[in-house]
């Protein structure tokens, strides 16, 4: 069986890069969605049906044991991939010409046992699961070590005094402290929230009446892909997907967050912040452009409109939709890699942030005249610092 | 103080309905998000911080007595709206001249401790959640019913044959039961989903300090108006928002799917179920328009862009945003009330539904004639409905 | 006839404001789609009806005049409103509800040639183009207006060298005559875009094959209300709206390009312009907000969701859509009002740029030495601010 | 040089198709906005930029033929690809690494003026207007092979009668032929509009001020190009992208709503059309699907998001954005696929639909029977076809 359980050893060797994945797809999560994944995905599926009928006695097992095997030794190559792509435009899905291959590639006796009972929806949206489940664990990996890093700014930068600013104007005292607290809580309230999304395993047959199934075949599927396990088939109540929409929705949305403070802090004029990798440009020798904090607020930015395609896209027709689940497959993947890749690269630019608490000080300087005041009164900054740095389990 | 417990009760006279209202803006949100709504929040939320202030002794009892008789007497007229309106351009929110309002009407010693510590925002965004809140009550009260009304189909046709569709065309037998009953799931779902949102209280002064306030008062402002406590200020960091929009998507999404398919099957050809309270036509006396699934259909159309726009606003820049946050008071609103509108429009679908057994099968006649069956096999069709009524509690 | 030519001058006494009207609905759209704007144009399009059909003989003159009279004459005040709306629970729509009304006030033997072989959809669209040109006609006013502004900064500041700034970090030099003259271009580039939108009037009937109309009614109707004409109605082929949300999210998108910039060079650590009445804060006294441009963006931010949900309402079934059609409605006026008030902001705010010359010699300052150069190269900087004026046809 | 003439005979071996291409990618457009072609693109505009410069004076003859024959030799293999992809990650994009490349690829003394006054922008900005030009090429072509099959089935069936349904209920009779004329003006129009959108070159150098380059040298790259010419650069204002989003839009949406209507025409119980080589179904091999619609709906739903994408990044900072930018470049590409997938699967659906004509009339005379009338009153139906047909310029 290919395995799912670990983001960093694939099972296949890496796909290229895409002219714009340096940019827009790092980290891991483009190799979790790439076509071979996904294919070894289906393939994992089928498998694992095989064997949670073969649990109930639907299937004997030996069959199962040589589905999975065949499973297992299938070419994941860039010639099946396009002859499935080809095929899928006559059945609507990859997995109608897929399952032939299988059957093809099982002993006669066992052929009759591939794919039994399910239709081709089961196995893409399990399938659609595991991946999503895989580029979760590699996304809030992301999220959990750029929240480490905030929470280390904040623990060292806890009483550095800096101005705050209110609709881009120096308004009050804080401190840089504060500001990385407050990264690092958005961080972990999103990362916390991705994970109470349920990816449950698809199991319904033709219509979702589980006809030519076994009533607990959905749950052992579930159980055997570590999946989550729902009452009833979902073909066109979405629940799965929007939940997860949303949530990836909140992640980006508070990576663009931290990213655009970071660019803002990073201004010439300001200059309080600074990438330790920043990035050249090739006209102009003297830049130092936060190309970290750049690319995670560009994958940011495509989070919402794919959020909302994949919302439009709930309202699905009967038991299986005429257009609005086929609408999804795009939008998810991308969704997934956007969010990703947001989070990778901020993973990157807040390891490596540099702080120059003098600059800060030197801005503060001026707002502290306008106001008159002598020294910074950062209210209870450094309180609010240890209150979040113990609520995570760390020593203030 | 003006009470937020009852929605049924509103606290002031309801505002008279928009030329959509009744078909976009139907149920309780409408009022419950309406201006008068809102101002009445805006100054519950100013009471509240006046007696949490005194709760720990940074304000004298007093003062918070005056301070919150003082609200709970103001006049909540139009003309009081639009005067706040009009100030509101000058200094972008409307908070700043009702406190004006609010100070000239407290005794001159009380003066003093009206919004103290706190900034506008404080209280926009907490009368915000206030609102949320209460819409949310109306919404889950709404999808509550609309679930039960789909229960009791699920229980009534557990067994009824009717043709299961993918891609609407008719595929293999199902129960009208079977289909009751996800449409059942998917509403009991996102209500869940709703109910696990965490709408806090928002108190931060200027800059998110707690500068002039003290650390406590947050959560004791949270519990004084039964919201939510969360360990920093959140003025720019939007996680309520965008797991309130999130949900709220998926609530659309879901009451979509249902609609839909009760439109397509109150299709003059397929004729298998009706709307209680059909709409008639100006021109088409003979006409039966399922007139409150295409309204609860036009509601959650609206949702998508909606959650888009709001997350689209959530990289907010260093302590106050420079326009993301203003860009989410109406789209928040919209949302809440394009979502209310359609699940309140459901509930009325459903509560009537009347279903035709008989076309059901004459239908189905025709698929099995294809298929060359005599019976339907409906698979485990009733018993999966029996598990989700036993699921909810109910007797199967 | 309520006469529509006038922006300036509303036929019905004004609307109180909003709560956050003040802030999001700045300028003449917010009244232009009010309640008793839409009833008016509805009633306007019910009269233009009656005359174009009495035109090609299908109406006796007498009545139309009577019609028209008594459209005139009807008081559109909030109770009516309500009733319509409430009205409209029914039937789908307040149009069957407001016929009957007009039909109860012109004698008997008028009453049977109000809404004469229309649709409801007919008459609700009308007005909607109707209401959608008023609207631009002032949006396009204040495009103008900031485009002229732009182009006299453009024109005064020709040669007033600054730093630009790529990705936020000082790039080469370049001057403020030539960001303005950007801001000019694109303003001038969405307000023509917005002028090419074909605005049709509809005319139909029950599903569009003018059955009891006549085929030159249509242009009539057109023609009497000063819209285009299209070859066959539109019910379900929502081109017109899609062409209207399209350019209406161009708009946006300029408006809060060039407001984005303002509020970056009226940072504190720039400074380089001031609003000319900048907002001031309650807590903050000192501080000098760029309201105008804050409050541009906060419309500018509400646009692409909203031409995300009027185009995902436009695979409309059949003859008359089951919701997507009246999922138009209120994102079509929000969407209006959201970029209207964003650009009348954005003419406020460039009306009294304050430009601090100094403030951008001493940034640039601190470029040329990290460049190694003594004065600034603009490069065809000033020429191309001639090349922008001289297109607008005013002199260099 | 590498041409751009001809979408049907592409420079380069065509790249594998993706496992969803074959659903989600069908036609021209996904060759086009590959990487292989996005990669040509960028070699063709630095050959243009070298030729340009030459035609002013600026590069020598021979440096400028030396630096468009090396272009035209470079291998763009997916080791190249990938290379720039890891470049780019450093420099935000993959420009920097390839002008390198063609540097090292020339003569000593060529390698000076490659990429000469220009910046990446400049480059990555006219490469995709050169893709986006080409693949609506592409697409217009199927819009316009989609309306001819259209206009054929309005002039067969100009006179077939079949009900109209309003909110999916029978209404009034109509003709098929004036369903079919509705779908042509739509696609017509669309087309048309897609027609309008201005694609212009870029050419500003690192800030827009054309320093180190000459006045005419964007008109003459334009020229080169076959691209439009723009008064300025237009770096960070972003009138070209929102344009080609908007019409891609009312593209997908006009798709959508033929395909609804093809895909309901094709229910079961309806059974008036059929696709002329509709889908199987592993499960269910008596199944029709009307694979061509559903897929040309799959396209169609992802657009309104990916709209709202391209409108959200247009605020864009100062003279190059902190993100907003690179955020364009996938949405772009797949808004084009999607839009493009869907014209190309609606045009296959059109061109071979089967009309039951005797199945139209059987669902009619349900209506009739209802109306208590004959014979149908299809009003002007025939007569508006001709119209439409007229107005194509083909004989009614």
């Amino acid at each position: 069986m290919r395995p799912y359980s670990s983001p960093s050893e694939p099972a296949t060797p890496a796909a290229p890069a895409g002219l714009f994945d340096g940019v827009l797809a790092r980290g891991a999560v483009r190799e979790v969605m790439g076509d071979r994944a996904w294919l070894g995905a289906l393939l994992s599926v089928e498998a694992a049906l095989a064997r949670s009928l073969a649990d109930v006695g639907a299937v004997p097992a030996g069959a199962a044991v040589a589905i999975a095997a065949a499973a297992d030794r299938m070419d994941l190559n860039t010639d099946l991939i396009a002859d499935l792509s080809a095929a899928a435009a006559a059945s609507g899905n990859p997995v109608v010409a897929l399952v032939e291959r299988l059957r093809s590639a099982v002993p006669p006796e066992a052929a009759g046992y591939v794919h039994m009972g399910a239709t081709s929806q089961d196995i893409m949206d399990t399938a659609a699961m595991l991946l999503a489940d895989r580029a979760r664990d590699a996304l809030r990996g992301d999220l959990r070590a750029a929240a480490d890093a905030a929470a280390a700014l904040a623990r060292e930068h806890r009483d550095t005094p800096m101005a705050a600013r209110t609709l881009l104007q120096q308004a009050v005292p804080t401190t840089f402290g504060l500001k990385a607290a407050g990264w690092c809580v958005g961080l972990d309230e999103v990362s916390a929230r991705l994970a109470t999304v349920r990816l449950p395993a698809q199991l319904g047959g033709a219509a979702g009446t589980l006809a030519g199934l076994d009533p607990e075949a959905g749950a052992r599927l579930a159980a055997q892909l570590g999946l989550a396990s729902r009452v009833l088939p979902w073909h066109t109540t979405r629940t799965p997907i929007a939940d997860l929409a949303g949530a990836l929705g909140g992640v980006a949305g508070v990576v663009g967050k931290v990213a655009r403070d970071v660019v803002l802090l990073a201004q010439s004029e300001v200059a309080e912040v600074a990438e330790g990798k920043p990035g050249g440009s090739s006209a102009m020798a003297h830049k130092r452009n936060p190309v970290a904090a750049v690319s995670a607020l560009a994958g940011s930015i495509q989070a919402p409109g794919l959020v909302a395609s994949l919302l439009a896209s709930m309202p699905q027709e009967h038991e299986r939709a005429a257009g609005a689940w086929h609408a999804e497959w795009r939008p998810l993947r991308e969704l997934l890699i956007a969010t990703g890749s947001a989070a990778s690269w901020l993973r990157e630019c807040l390891a490596h942030l540099q702080v120059d608490g003098a600059a800060m000080r030197a801005n503060l300087d001026r707002l502290l005249r306008t106001l008159g005041a002598s020294e910074p009164d950062v209210g209870f900054a450094p309180a609010l610092v240890d209150r979040v740095l113990t609520d995570r389990g760390g020593a203030a």
